[in-house]
């Protein structure tokens, strides 16, 4: 855990030369007045839950995302890319929204930072969301934690419902990067302290409660999602779900307030919901349906981006948030950077200095098979961001361009780290572009399609597989989901967001 | 963790039926201006640094201190007290401050209830003060948190300080009862999850970073309390302090908010700091020294409570959070009831409402007890005050009034609970009383005064006991102490709350 | 842990009703006096190192290998053949010495049994057998956790060697069906209970200390290959020997009587050597390279059994075994029963007693594998031998025996298990055909051969795999292992025994 | 783990030099046949049941206690001086036979040795003794985990009995110095791997199947006591044994072989049965029953050693093993070494060497305090045999022997260690003389008496407390045992040896 590094300690320099705006002027840039707000201190606040039901009857606005190439050490910048093309639309005139996730503590403290953009192109206040906030992490983790240790005091209490303690799959979390408690052994000490088992936390963005949170569609949904979790299996093999132990009333009081937007805003004043946390690689990685939603009613545009990857962030958000919302999105913008795209191509971190346009050209295929799944599968007009570099050559830029114009796309620079809104208005107009077509966004299966049927289409469609095979234990283990509730809820598949390779 | 029992159910209807004030008029009461604060919604606000940087010439209060006699499970009123006499000093036009401490979620969801008072006399918004409020358990668990998690990475990361895993005495916490997290063994699942080790959760009142955000005096002063924190010993036996692991600066911004003391009202509108909440059974047991410090600057009266019982709550509270502080109280209201003291006197909980005054009089050894530690060792005017219930009947009423009497103390009713500052106007007659006479009070121990002189004065000026006897390991632990520059320190001794026998 | 089966307590009845000759009568039937006993009790008797050295210079016998088809629920019958096809070749005037594992306690109380051979061709005493016996098993069990206690011993001394304790492979064992052991955290307690770790207890047979004692030639060979046992890896990434412990040394001296031989006899007084017992699917399953080399000095003929499978047992008898010990076997056994083969060819255990022509048929075609690999692999003369049961038909027997000569083979029924040596003459006869050929054993590999083409060769030829592909990891796993000493081991396959299957 | 200490090597020496007799010849000097005996190589053998039911009708001989002063590290020679005495005995022509205690393989590979004796009074062979000897050890170990499997086994199969887990307080057991298996958490590795729960190993001395072993009359009472164990309580509290887990019958066979006692003899020829190894702090700390009964029919005088002091182990041996096997001892030798005394007197390790006669009589103290327990509780003659060093001067041994006759009693030194059973010939006579009077031995307490009574008799005449107090949780404790049918059992009570002190 050590110090911040070098970039985000001048993205905090940029941040503190601003004067920021009372978020109660913020607010009534999208027509909120004073006491539709709950302040957190001067900078932040909530939009309770009666001022969203107010908005409610309003038309939806555009809804813009923010989507990036397969990552690589080397970043994308898709966060940046997402407020400076906010601040751009702003500038321009039209009544922009930006919908964010919010940071984990966690990776705050390490090493990743970028959470809340850089540059020019950043929310603020940034410390506050970096640290606290307005506390929706810690609700999470009291919320998820309550449950756990409801789960424990029940097999303490005599184990009314014969849950098998070593087949109890709910984790405990905590928002700290902490792996000695990753896996560890509880209930330790003899007879007062409950009844020894093996056990393991996980990191706040991924847990269970974070991904009811950002799939609840008010409080009360939000309850029955927590009361249908499943928390492990009985001796004789029952899934036993947290309504059982009567926790989901508790845990929904505890969330009471985490529920509920929170507003801030980007350097340059345009307003922006940063609400929920969950990790892409196994939840669907991007901010609360909340948040989107209120976010959709409150701006003429809304900007907002989904996790790791074109086809891993972008297929969850598409496949599920969507579906789960009613949502429409009426273009993509991926992120891509030369460096990027050089990694893809096979050169070293160490060597992204040179120029190089044989590995761009080969590290391109990931960019092509980006563009491919979401005009194709998808069916959603593209554009091309380029974030770029000091280090990159004006010899790659134009062939980059190319590549993008060979596949009847387009390029954009987006110079919205070094220049704020001002540098991402070219982007920006050509988003413009695609806003007033007809809706043509499509999902890649049917709610209604089998289980094995959404895996083979995600697989075969987003990922690019040749077909899907599964050992026997999975096969046994889908027949049998096949036959439960489950069977048509829309499929999360958690995966290593680092390759298309075929595994 | 059942539901929240009858009581405190009624306590929440009386609070609802009552229009609370915003809490920009409430500080208005005591000179804040509205940019003084630092607003949590519309009931809470915390005072931040520089406001309570301009207070600091001002002159204090006097300060009221509210304790008990030894707790039993029948109850005995002294948070509700509190308030109530705050709101009666009010009634009678003193400026009057309340301080308190914050509960904890944990108990929160259990039986216990009470920790913002009751009946006529309550803290609100109750069900935020209960829950996260303003984060600051959150933000202490975080910092904790984040100390034991770089403890474990330090050891994970090559060990250099040489700490021993099975000496690692800093405890992770949780603001959650969970028995089964009290002790574990984690670090299990390899090699990239750290060292195997036995550790264990405490709840976070009983947490390190609880105590030394409950007697730092400024932000600055906290870090440096968080850097002497003793995490544990190398193998060669040296102490290893967190200022070693550097995690003390990462816990002050942690930290950063949760110092700044809390504002709300009480059901009549007296602005109560709320802030701050260790247990009395471990640490020193009262609300912040920051939060006491700023309501003496604010009130002309400010009435406080220390935690279980006048010789262990009051104890800690006279003698080392004054002392840290520099604190001088005038005077001690010790609260009791006539079913404690009969239950001190061998009733059995079921037959508490008979009357037995021959239970009461043996009972009332307890009480007496108590006030002569307030007036003979600590030199304090002492105010008895009786929280009358419903069953207790006239002659044991005048019984225990005829006791106080004979020790040549004053007994006086409260019935704050069902009438509010009304009831409380004659023990706010009888506490100002004491409040213009000259300075009395007196420690227990002196500061330069050895460990052993420390411990025997409290165990046979405070306990009664006839002498301290150490077994050999002690003793031998109590040398190497000496030599420390812990020898200076004030003693904290842990005591289950419930005797005055000698062990 | 239930009562021992039916079957095996009718083997006791037999076993009762035969009266054992006094072990040194039956010594004296291969030539060796009283005095080169040390007797254990009336009817067990070791051969110390002494005797062995003096028959050193005797010529060896010839070596006959029974192993028997691909193992199923059924049972094959290989120790019980092994043992009849002993009686019957005393019974025909050889003087006929045979090879036995030593049984493990912890099977014995289970289900498994036959570990002594069964009706009328058993070794005796059965029941000292498989209990203490004399001790071996309680050595190995000691030596063992003597290694185990030193290693965790120099973890809580300070760890000079800077041993990982989340990389010590090295396991306690236990002669026990222990399941609760296998995973386990200990260390704990506290500072003087060492250093937490996970680790894990394996079964007696499975231990490491077991499969050094069946290889070595005499007790400072014992006690260099103990010193060489690698008992995991520094913080650095070097193997750590348990010589580096000065472990060996101990551990030879409680090994001291294990390593000598065990002399018992079948039921009709043959002598049979009962030594060491390692796991087929771990080590090299077959008894101690001492007991067959001392067996060959003291019978014309030696009758041993190799473990599961003629692929997995007999390939580490004839490859690990056969090499390290120079031994040249001259005719392989090969055990088969109907039943057997028809659940080769897909019959459920409880339609066994149906006449099933096609699916002994199919099933055969494992038999076929197992003839095609003792013959042309290995180059040696095959019988196979027919361990009949009471449902087995005419028409199966005649069917299984045509199947076989088809392959140019020749089937002869063991009727051992029934009629004891005199039921084996015919098969007794079959094997001494093929005595007095010319040697003609060779191995898969050549010792020089680096340990992929090892690797590739058992895979290839024996199991019949079409190659051999690694995972990344166990490709530099495998490079890291040809750079040391370990380059020109033989190498020892751990599979299921259960398939011929290509993974 | 180090090697074994200089001493003990000359032990060697001098064992080493001296021939054998096979131990045949041995068992003839007591009556007993070759046919009587299983032989165990060739100078150990177990005598079976039938030979010692044929022994039972003769009468008993006589039986001498050897005992010590309170331990000390500068140690005391007691097995030495009861090696020796037997040696004395039966160069003055008296068929003697000493019974003594089996080593732990455990501490045999530490520091302790001596627990064959030392010098020219030992018993042989040595190293067989100190390492597996008859596999006595072994079979306690295993039928001692084959219960702990089971338990754990019962646990993994569905718990029929309801046993708490937190509750199990049987232990697994190992004959080994292995510090990390003293607490361990079991049972880990998910489903398969049974019930996780904290457990812990002892030494096998320590195990609670050492102890009945120890006090059984025969292999059917052998199996009754073993089904009687208590190995935990059920989650209502009732105590479950190891009948209801139907483990008693799998032990029993496991220990068939392990209750015969073993006869061996000293370097003088003289017969010793070694059998059983409790230690003395946990259970009652001396050989088996069986074998003392057996001896007493063997031999004219019986010489055997209870543990640790004359207080705790002769009180073990006296109230307990007497009672439960109706033993009659004739007279008490009482160890003391001028050396020890002079500890006891204050004297540091390191000082021993000089003369100081103050520290002397200071701590023969001790020595009287003993003598006053032998003569005056249990009504025995007492004789002090002093077991010289080189360092002690005449000074010093005519001031013991002034001291010990001041008291009445009779000092002999007992030189076996230099000079083997000549050098114990004067303590022999002294012993002599005592032999023939009228039976004096009483118990301490009278079996019908209550556990109160009993553990008050205990303290106050044996330890010379004053009085016994209980806390609350002991009142109630000794309350419920009252209740049972415990309450007639004879008391055990563990207490560190080392000191006489109050508590």
């Amino acid at each position: 855990m050590p110090s911040t590094p070098t970039t985000v300690r001048s993205d905090l320099e940029i941040a503190r030369d601003v004067s920021l705006l009372p978020i109660v002027e913020v607010a009534r840039r999208v027509g909120l007045e004073p006491d539709d707000l709950d302040l957190y201190g001067r900078y932040k606040a909530k939009l309770p839950g009666a001022v969203r039901d107010r908005l409610n009857p309003l038309p939806d606005g555009k809804l813009v995302l923010v989507t990036a190439i397969s990552p690589t050490p080397a970043g994308e910048g898709k966060t940046t890319t997402t407020i400076g093309l906010g601040d751009a639309l702003a500038r321009l005139g039209h009544r922009t929204v930006i919908a964010l996730r919010e940071p984990s503590l966690g990776p705050a403290f390490g090493v990743k930072g970028g959470a809340t953009g850089g540059g020019h192109a950043q929310v603020a206040p940034m410390e506050d969301i970096n640290l606290h906030f307005t506390g929706d992490f810690h609700a999470v983790t009291s919320a998820n934690n309550l449950l756990a240790a409801m789960i424990d005091n029940h097999l303490h209490q005599g184990n009314v419902l014969g849950l098998d303690p070593r087949r109890i799959t709910f984790q405990r979390t905590i928002d700290m990067n902490d792996r000695a408690l990753r896996d560890v052994v509880l209930g330790l000490g003899g007879k007062v302290h409950g009844v020894p088992r093996e056990a393991g936390f996980c990191i706040t963005p991924a847990s269970e409660v974070m991904a009811v949170l950002c799939l609840a569609s008010d409080l009360q949904d939000l309850r029955e999602r927590c009361g249908n979790i499943i928390v492990g299996h009985t001796f004789d093999d029952r899934p036993v779900r947290a309504r059982e132990l009567e926790a989901h009333g508790a845990m929904a009081v505890l969330l009471r307030d985490a529920i509920h937007p929170n507003l801030v805003q980007t350097l340059e004043g345009t307003p922006a919901l940063v609400h929920g946390g969950p990790f892409a690689n196994l939840a669907h990685g991007c901010n609360t349906l909340i948040a989107t939603r209120t976010a959709l009613k409150l701006g003429e545009i809304v900007v907002t981006e989904a996790g790791f990857g074109a086809d891993l962030g972008a297929e969850k958000f598409l496949d599920i948030k969507c579906r789960v919302g009613g949502l429409q999105p009426s273009v993509v913008v991926l992120v891509a950077t030369i460096r990027s795209l050089k990694m893809h191509g096979g050169v070293a971190r160490a060597d992204l200095a040179v120029e190089n346009l044989d590995a761009l050209e080969r590290g391109a295929s990931n960019l092509r098979r980006h563009m491919h799944v979401v005009r194709d599968v998808y069916g959603l007009p593209c554009v091309v961001a380029l974030n770029p570099f000091p280090g990159d050559t004006l010899a790659e830029i134009a062939a980059l361009e190319s590549i993008v114009a060979r596949e009847g796309g387009r390029m954009v620079p987006a110079e919205v780290h070094a220049r704020g809104g001002a540098g991402g208005e070219a982007l920006a107009r050509a988003v413009l572009e695609h806003l007033d077509g007809p809706p043509s966004f499509r999902f890649v299966y049917e709610a209604e399609a089998s289980l094995a049927t959404k895996i083979e289409q995600i697989a075969m469609r987003v990922y690019g597989a040749r077909g899907v095979t599964y050992g026997a234990a999975a096969r046994r283990e889908l027949t049998r989901l096949e036959a439960t509730e489950l069977a048509t809820a829309p499929v999360c598949i958690a995966k290593t967001p680092y390759s298309f390779s075929h595994d």
